[in-house]
């Protein structure tokens, strides 16, 4: 596995991976009928740095860095995440978290925090929970879960 | 006191509230130095509506309301609320804040959440809480004060 920045040449890659998510809505808090252009826009935005995991040839993850507020807030860093439905269950998002915190500390990011992890995403949270991140916050019934109706959100936070 | 929604007019008398508040840096995660401009084009943006609070001609508090997050998040309002410094201490705030609640459950928010509360806003928390407004993060050192260093910040939350 091997993870670099991403480029324009990574857009119809990185959409395979972040258009089913996107689209499913289960997760993130992107409007799910977004275009794939304004998918891809936001994901590789000016606020922040966009990265792309390969296997082999092959991209199978991407996630992006950012400060989390800007002013007094700029030391703390937000990340998002995806993988490759095809090639879930191998440690990818793992990896590139373990990847993102290394990047993050290298910029002189002192904390990081996810903003929105929807509680039901169960294996999200145990993953950033083994990786360091507390539940910090709850957001009761902040997200609507296409098949679940409204569930809660965790705010999660972790220094660097 | 009267409050209607902000036009492009209300530009400089917007800057002469914000202005001040950005500049003073310790209580909006907002670039202390971000130039005029900017900080009008963001606190008047796209995403969001924004109202100014006239005490006869003088426009003496500004506030604005947007979707805290898109998708599954979107039925969730944030806003910002700025008062004129030589106006502090009138309920402007408050009376700003009652409006939003007012204008957000107009538009089908069920719920409205701030992301960040500096800790040391005093009494801004406790405005807040009397407005019905829970405390349900509480985000470690996330904030640097210009004046007290890092302290934390709050998440607060209350349902429609």
């Amino acid at each position: 596995m091997h993870i670099r920045p991403a480029t324009r040449d990574d857009a119809s890659a990185i959409w395979a991976i972040i258009g089913p998510t996107i689209r499913a809505g289960e997760t993130y808090t992107i409007e799910p009928g977004i275009a794939e252009e304004a998918g891809i826009e936001r994901w590789l935005g000016r606020d922040r740095e966009t990265f792309v995991a390969l296997d082999g040839d092959q991209v199978v993850g991407t996630y992006y860095l950012r400060p989390n507020q800007q002013g007094g807030g700029s030391h703390v860093a937000n990340c998002g995440y995806m993988t490759l439905q095809a090639a879930g269950g191998r440690g990818i998002a793992r990896l590139m978290c373990e990847h993102s915190m290394v990047a993050a500390r290298r910029q002189g990011f002192r904390a990081m925090q996810f903003n929105f992890v929807v509680s039901t995403n169960e294996r999200a949270v145990a993953l950033w929970r083994s990786l360091g991140f507390d539940i910090v916050g709850r957001l009761p019934g902040a997200f609507r879960h296409p098949a679940l109706g409204y569930v809660d959100a965790f705010v999660m936070f972790r220094n660097l």
